[in-house]
């Protein structure tokens, strides 16, 4: 059911000084901030190539990523993201063999204009799956 | 500098358990089990075309993963791997931005026969990075 890796997600305290670290250090496909106030975060993509890693800022009062980083202030490894053909049959097969959807259990429209839906990380080893339709 | 996004690793406290979802739930292609004593962990690969997930349960008394899974005891994101051409000049580049190499800041050989190091997690948002010549 799942294809490529979309992306890896870091959340980051400071989205400005995390790219730079990036760019600088590791000599990065920085690419420019996007605020995306209807999903609480600026992000920041770097090309990998065969992938991308998404920094993640919050924004705006009711960020998702705002508890993770009341955990881990410094940031961390936030989410993983894999790549689905039809994100309505990977939501009905996932919840028939007994898998976790967050929220209401309905794909919604994600940070890159598709449908997506996450996993509860209890049901993967602690790791927050994102799926989205390609 | 870096290159491809290599993998994504993520601890997990019963590799068999965790395979299984990846293969049955998400239906991923899923290897077999690998026994790395030399490095202290058993990795399942699992192939998403573009990149890969490790899966990494400990293997022995010393594993460099045991006091991750002591905090973590579910499991988690572990680390992220990204690809350089040269390794030795990748690590001399950022000893000389001021980036901390794990260890004793020689690159030594990796779980998959080649060359790698790692860089310190306070360094980058709380996410360790492997470098891994390719």
């Amino acid at each position: 059911m799942i294809g490529r890796l979309n992306h890896i997600a870091i959340a980051v305290p400071d989205l400005t000084a995390a790219a730079a670290k990036y760019r600088d250090l590791l000599g990065a496909h920085v690419g420019q901030p996007q605020a995306l106030p209807e999903h609480g975060v600026t992000v920041v993509f770097i090309d990998t190539g065969n992938s991308k890693v998404e920094l993640l800022e919050p924004l705006g009062e009711a960020s998702p990523i705002a508890a993770f980083l009341d955990k881990n202030p410094s940031g961390g490894m936030h989410h993983i993201c894999f790549e689905v053909p039809d994100i309505l049959v990977a939501a009905a097969r996932l919840v028939e063999v007994g898998a976790r959807v967050l929220g209401d259990g309905t794909p919604r429209i994600g940070a890159h204009g598709k449908p997506v839906l996450f996993l509860h990380p209890k049901d993967f080893d602690g790791t927050l799956i994102e799926l989205e339709e390609v």
